[in-house]
């Protein structure tokens, strides 16, 4: 038997303690499917708090939310109805489809064969002799198919209507009222977490490659004329691991360190907006758990590129099962999408300038995939540590904030340990209530999902009301009188935040 | 010109301002899809927030998010594909569709009238002369259409999907892993709030008949041989105004004023759960901003129940313009699904009790429709005020919580009413910055989004470090020196909440 990778592990406790499973499981499955359970649905929203912290409440920056399904004008105007497609082979036996050039790429090692054209990839499977995965059947010629589901809207079925497969749409259609709800202000953004869908041909690899998931995606609008960025300085001085596109080229993978400062002045990243947004990502994925040195900025390639983008950096992190594995893109869309809309609706989506000049605002797109976020975080906060698996969530992310133990199940101790639970739920935080088996056994599930502390309810705290808080990280116990836990617990979670550990906080 | 109605007005100040709006708008719209701006997006998530606390975080009940497209075969096993299903009459002119019972409702006040049946239906529409109310043609006979949104899984187009029309299928689909998480621990529930779609034929009313919105639901799972609620006392003395089945059969629609804990014993509601869950349900809405003499309980019809309920009770709201209009239902659907996925899945979902007999546990469901509680949460909170604009929303719905305003733009003012922004902004708040137009102007402005508090920086605050805040709601004008703004507002937001008010926060 093959000997389990961390994706395996983590999938093993993801399913067993409940942060996510497979969808449909009762049915027999479906690929690129993934149900969230309490603690996945928690974490989930805790990471997507802490984007909206980072990228949105910081800034002023303006919320959305619109649909999944869209008319298919959107997508006509988009270039997505054209472009949104991939090579797939059916197999002549079994009849089932697969992304052709990503079963070269696994075969030989090519990188990027999407971009060789049809040809090239039917030549490629024949000279490496690919074969259906499934029954080894013989692969037909590859041909591109829209990768977007399909509806009808309506009972009559006139509307043809699509599923989003990027949220960016929605803030291009919407751009005049944010226009208006920034007060005419130009730099603004709209940003939006929300859902997409991609008929994806055969998605593998679970949470890193869904058919339905969550983007959370921010537009910033600029004037090309006035490109700086009143946040640049904020990430200028840090350092990054950058491949450019002309590294790419020379295949030299080799990524070198520069200052975000210094690869704007020397053109290595086009705009001060994408500088400032991949220093915020970095930050931003560094806060998650992922270690500041796991971290990369790798330039698409022109034949990789999406058709509306300038330049594009994927934010890269390493994992130990996948390697380096995107988490974030960071686009210079430029004037493409209001363009092209401008051009379909025949609405006017000009800004005038002080000198009387118009023009057409450039995007700068910073784009997350939240569920495969929800992967990373679980990878990189996670520990095998003496026999017990530990999840290292940060104060913000834990899905529980607490834990509540009554030493044994009699003497008094469950009806005080009840009140304390009750005490601390009233006062607004997520706790869990947990009697059964030993204390040490509560501590090893405790820690499994990352409860950062644990409360223990014993003798003294019925004769003299005195209470144990166990540390999850150090381990290092503290005593005190159970009637200051609320107001312990409000100045550790929403106060002093990551910086001091419990012992400091209790002495301070 | 008709008089603006509430809806009128509300419209036009959620368009305005950046609430929500019809989607697609620059390419004509599309009707039955909304996009939510930035106040609207803040505003939705607040009221998710306090669902979650009032239904979720009090009661330890575990949260699930799971994919809106389903396999047929899930809606083949829920009774779905069978059942949701309208009756849409297409017009012989123009070719547009309506829901033929919805025309004869409005033309005729008969109610319930789906439940007649096609062929009544079709007598009616000629009856009573109904056309087409876009071009006047003539209207075909009625046929049911089924009313969710298909669509093809994969690349061959083998798998038929569908967008599920309620959350509700995928606990089920989940109960097993659940009831597993929620160590195997009955009554035990599981929660999501989520995206759903449905096809409507030809919705209107806006933000009250969407074809994509989110549903806030939660399916109780309990032993129909314990069928005890734990948290009953705390909702069992408090007043409903009900109209039970046999009131309805009767024509008799002067509600009755009776305590749930009496309606429970007197069997007019069927369980302990849903008597629990009416009760919360009211305490929500009634804490969103809903009047408590608004409220009421209405008992489906036989006919009108969905095909799983034995019986369901809407919780109505009084709203200005659409009278009595549904929130929430509260549906006791027994074990009627859990029955059907265990036929068609072939899994176990019984449950094993201590005596060795086993069972399927039996559901009861509070189910909140999210978009038309924004709608209703905005009418509920509305007030024209000598002229201005004001929403009253509660400190834990206020999409910003403080505004600051420098009197002036000029002696240094800006730069001290900015420093003060970026210390609100650290501490962790939702704050705007506004210097344009007079300060009553930015007041204004401030209380048609309902911010609750507005920070002037005037020439005090510069010389002595004197700022003062200003209520929304009760005018009053508290001064305070600068430096305690943020742990003023902590104290408003996070621990006093809605009870005290800023003046006596300040003198305690």
């Amino acid at each position: 038997m093959a000997p389990r990778t961390k994706y395996d592990i983590i999938t093993e406790i993801a399913k067993r303690r409940g942060f996510y499973w497979p969808s449909f499981e009762i049915y027999g499955g479906m690929s690129g499917f993934i149900t969230y359970g309490d603690l996945g649905t928690k974490l989930k929203h805790n990471i997507e708090s802490l984007w909206k912290e980072h990228f949105i409440r910081e800034q002023g920056f303006l919320e959305l939310e619109a649909p999944v399904i869209n008319p298919e004008r959107v997508f006509e105007a988009s270039g997505h109805l054209e472009n949104f497609k991939e090579y797939s082979s059916e197999c002549n036996q079994c009849g089932e489809s697969f992304r052709a050039d990503t079963l070269i790429e696994e075969k030989t090692r090519l990188e990027n064969v999407e971009s060789m054209g049809g040809e090239a990839i039917q030549k490629l499977l024949i000279e490496h002799k690919i074969r259906c995965p499934t029954c080894g059947g013989e692969l037909m010629e590859p041909t591109m198919i829209l990768t977007m589901f399909k509806t009808e809207i309506g009972a009559t079925g006139g509307d043809v209507g699509y599923a989003r497969p990027e949220t960016a749409q929605s803030m291009f259609l919407n751009y005049k009222r944010g226009y208006l709800h920034a007060r005419e202000k130009i730099p603004f953004a709209l940003a939006q977490s929300s859902k997409v869908m991609r008929n994806e041909i055969s998605p593998r690899r679970g949470m890193l490659r869904l058919r339905e998931f969550t983007i959370m995606e921010l537009e910033l609008f600029f004037d090309p004329e006035e490109p700086e960025c009143p946040w640049f300085d904020s990430v200028s001085n840090e350092d990054i691991l950058l491949i450019t596109e002309e590294m790419e080229l020379e295949e030299t993978l080799e990524p070198i360190r520069i200052n975000i400062g210094e690869a704007v002045k020397d053109e290595l990243i086009l705009t001060e907006w994408q500088g400032y947004f991949m220093g915020l990502s970095k930050k931003f994925v560094t806060a998650l758990g992922v270690d500041a040195a796991n971290h990369r900025f790798r330039a698409h390639l022109p034949d990789e590129r999406a058709h509306y983008s300038k330049q594009t950096f994927d934010h890269e992190v390493k994992l130990e099962t996948w390697g380096w594995t995107e988490v974030s893109g960071c686009a210079y869309r430029t004037d493409f999408d209001l363009k092209n809309h401008m051009k379909s609706s025949g609405e006017d989506m000009t800004v005038l300038r002080e000198d009387g000049s118009r023009y057409v605002p450039h995007v700068v797109e910073p784009s997350f995939g939240l569920d495969r976020l929800v992967y990373i975080v679980l990878e990189s906060n996670y520990e095998r540590n003496k026999k017990r698996n530990v999840f290292h969530f940060s104060r913000d992310l834990a899905p529980y904030q607490v834990s509540i133990y009554p030493l044994v199940t009699k003497d008094g101790l469950p009806e005080k340990a009840e009140k304390i639970y009750q005490d601390i739920i009233n006062a607004g935080f997520w706790a869990l209530y947990d009697d059964s088996g030993s204390v040490g056994r509560r501590y090893a599930r405790g820690d499994e999902i990352g409860v950062p502390l644990a409360v223990v309810v014993d003798y003294d705290t019925v004769k003299e009301g005195i209470l144990t808080i166990r540390d999850r990280d150090s381990l290092a116990q503290v005593s005190l009188q159970a009637e200051y836990l609320p107001r312990v617990l409000d100045e550790y979670y929403n106060h002093v935040k990551n910086f001091i550990d419990l012992g400091e906080l209790l002495e301070s």
